[in-house]
């Protein structure tokens, strides 16, 4: 081969150069999974920190501050983390690997992220309503999941999507949990329950069941039983019973203000004790995507030694041209043209083939994986629609979504679907 | 902000990294475009190759002797542009970018590719039966069009893929069109006819017409004219009265053996003329990647700029807060909170977010062009699952698959589709 000797590439090269891709790309998973890691931690804090603000302005300082304290130097060392994550995956130089997208979502909860001092000092100094403290932490970990969803759209190992598909919409109805838990403390504090309140609490925790659903189809088997005992918790039997209070209350219920701080105890309780899934899934990441990089690398060492035995054999011989003839299958006998050496011909055309087989089948995989985060994407472009031609905030526009398919029984997707199938027709 | 002090990547950087991502992968994509274009003339000269290589093997080396020695040394010239363009991607450096299956399918591709000199030699010695010669070429051919394939499938940019998509869907109908003047043409040497050749004739003008349908769902105006043009050609006339004759004949017809000659002429005429919309798909293929890369440096460059002023305002200002607060629209308003500066705190926000609306449209359309490789992929991967439950060679599992669609009048991919359902039922 006079071209290999001119130093232009030969296949092998291109055999290991895909090789080496898939490897580089496992790497950067491993290190991704991490920074999923340090986000699901980090929104736990944050949804307590949310809470414990959410208290602190409700009470008007007057509990909650030495709780808050503590709270926000968790809150500040899974930041840290966080910011440690992100520089361990050097986004800025492997920018193309990570994706528009991505960068483009990091960005967004970096951004947030870069004002929770300045949010601090508001609420410190109840300067601000508890509501809107309450939606910028929300806006916060909203924009900290959608990393988490960039990142499961953008995995091509399929069963690492699997589980970052699990992953996401884990930690997504967990941040259900959360707003129905500050939905419901509000109405207890503010001792009136009523049609607004019932309906939120009945929609957050639909949206719940929802997540879980998607979660229970790509989970793995040991975090499947950690969430299984985690909803045999007896904590639920109060958390059941107070939600029924908050769903069947109307505008004529008076509730006993002291249900306001049971329920943000159990409530509390019940996301702590729903971390132990987190980090389950957490664990079982690491372990996938360290086993998968360890693969990679023995299949690499395979494949090398394998071509390091070609050269040897094909000095002098003819046996190069037997190489591309096998790869038709049966060529060589049917036609009674023989070469020299088959078996060993075959050995590179089959190693081409073998790895295109497996690229196939694992986009085939990914390709179901995905489909689960569909029906977020299209709620999210019909959204985007409202927000464009109707000049909608993104809460006005979820909200009217929201109604929409409530009135019209039916769901979301459906809705959300078909404004996007309409959108034309209004512009 | 003391952290973008000490040296942390604030929101602005991966905002910029963002943009600098999708600047990169068009340069890529521009580079990749350059090599689609020298497959396609390397194709086009490979398919002559094969066709002269054939009569030279059927006329006992009596005729196309000299055509094919000046067919080869323009092979060779589309050959050497071919490494060009390849060691242009630097792809060995770019491995994460080319991703894995496009490696593979390059290295393929170049495996064959370096084993031509020693094909040439074994036509010329006629050493090797017109058939085997003729299924090598195919294999090559079919392997460039493969890394085609994988160019149109990476594509992110929405336009640029279905302009790709339509390309490959032309130069694999092309393809078919050069198969059916070598079945044709083995036909009319051979003096008889039948069902078999009729068949094989019919299933190749349905598999160039279903390509040629897909290639009208992307192509660009330009390109679908010179195609009309191209289908009005007065040569048509003859190609469609030879074609007849194949298709209606059967065991006990004798074909004037001149018909060969004329049929390869004809069908050579039409094979050339099918070239000029190649050479206008790449035209309009490299205006666009180098105009999306333009407008991608100029966005990138408004950016800049705007990120440029955000600074100078936020010193000492109490702005950045009032950043995000803006981000969940209405928020600042509503209640009751307000900050300095909201129009310019927006902007920041509404750079990312119009960036990630625009990112998500990009991806819903590019799933709109990836659908028409969708078929082709379950074909191939019906045809694997044969190859290794059944111990098939890829001809034989080709055949299998069009006799079973053929009896059945059921199409491919829905036969494909049945077969992977059931795969599992079978190991």
């Amino acid at each position: 081969m006079a071209e290999t000797s001119a130093g232009r590439p030969d296949a092998t090269d291109y055999l290991i150069a895909s090789k080496e891709c898939e490897i580089q790309i496992l790497e950067q998973l491993l290190r991704m999974g991490q920074l999923v890691v340090c986000i699901s931690h980090l929104v736990h804090v944050l949804q307590r920190e949310r809470g414990a603000s959410n208290m602190y302005l409700g009470s008007r300082g007057e509990r909650f501050g030495p709780e808050l304290q503590a709270i926000r130097r968790d809150s500040d060392r899974q930041r840290e983390q966080f910011h440690q994550a992100l520089a361990a995956l050097n986004l800025r130089q492997n920018t193309v690997q990570a994706g528009s997208r991505l960068l483009n979502r990091i960005g967004y909860a970096v951004h947030i992220l870069s004002d929770m001092d300045r949010l601090r000092d508001e609420v410190g100094r109840q300067a601000i309503p508890a509501e809107a403290a309450t939606r910028v932490y929300t806006e916060l970990v909203q924009g900290l999941l959608a990393v988490v969803f960039e990142a499961a759209d953008a995995a091509v190992d399929p069963d690492i999507a699997r589980l970052l598909v699990a992953m996401f919409h884990f930690m997504q109805g967990k941040e259900f949990t959360g707003q129905e838990r500050a939905a419901g403390a509000a109405a207890f504090a503010s001792g009136q329950g009523g049609g607004e309140v019932s309906l939120r609490i009945q929609h957050l925790i639909e949206a719940e069941e929802r997540c879980f659903e998607v979660f229970a189809g790509f989970v793995d088997p040991a975090s499947w039983a950690v969430w299984r005992q985690c909803q045999q918790d007896t904590g639920l039997i109060e958390v059941e019973r107070l939600r029924r209070l908050l769903c069947t209350s109307n505008e004529r219920t008076a509730f006993d203000p002291r249900l306001g701080q049971r329920w943000f105890e159990v409530m509390s309780g019940r996301i702590d004790t729903m971390q132990q899934v987190e980090l389950c899934l957490a664990a079982r990441l690491e372990v996938l995507c360290s086993g998968k990089l360890s693969a990679a690398r023995d299949s690499l060492a395979q494949h090398c030694s394998v071509i390091d035995l070609l050269p040897r054999f094909q000095q002098g011989q003819d046996d190069a041209f037997v190489v591309f003839c096998s790869a038709e299958g049966g060529l060589a006998g049917s036609d009674g043209y023989h070469g020299l050496s088959p078996q060993l011909g075959r050995s590179l055309i089959e190693l081409l083939q073998s790895q295109s087989r497996r690229l196939q089948q694992m986009q085939d995989e990914l390709n179901n994986a995905r489909t689960a985060l569909e029906e977020r994407k299209v709620v999210e472009r019909a959204k985007g629609l409202l927000m464009t031609h109707r000049r909608l905030s993104e809460e006005e526009a979820h909200k009217l979504l929201r109604r929409t398919s409530m009135e019209q029984g039916r769901r979301q997707l459906d809705v959300a679907r078909e404004l996007i199938a309409l959108a034309e027709m209004w512009t």
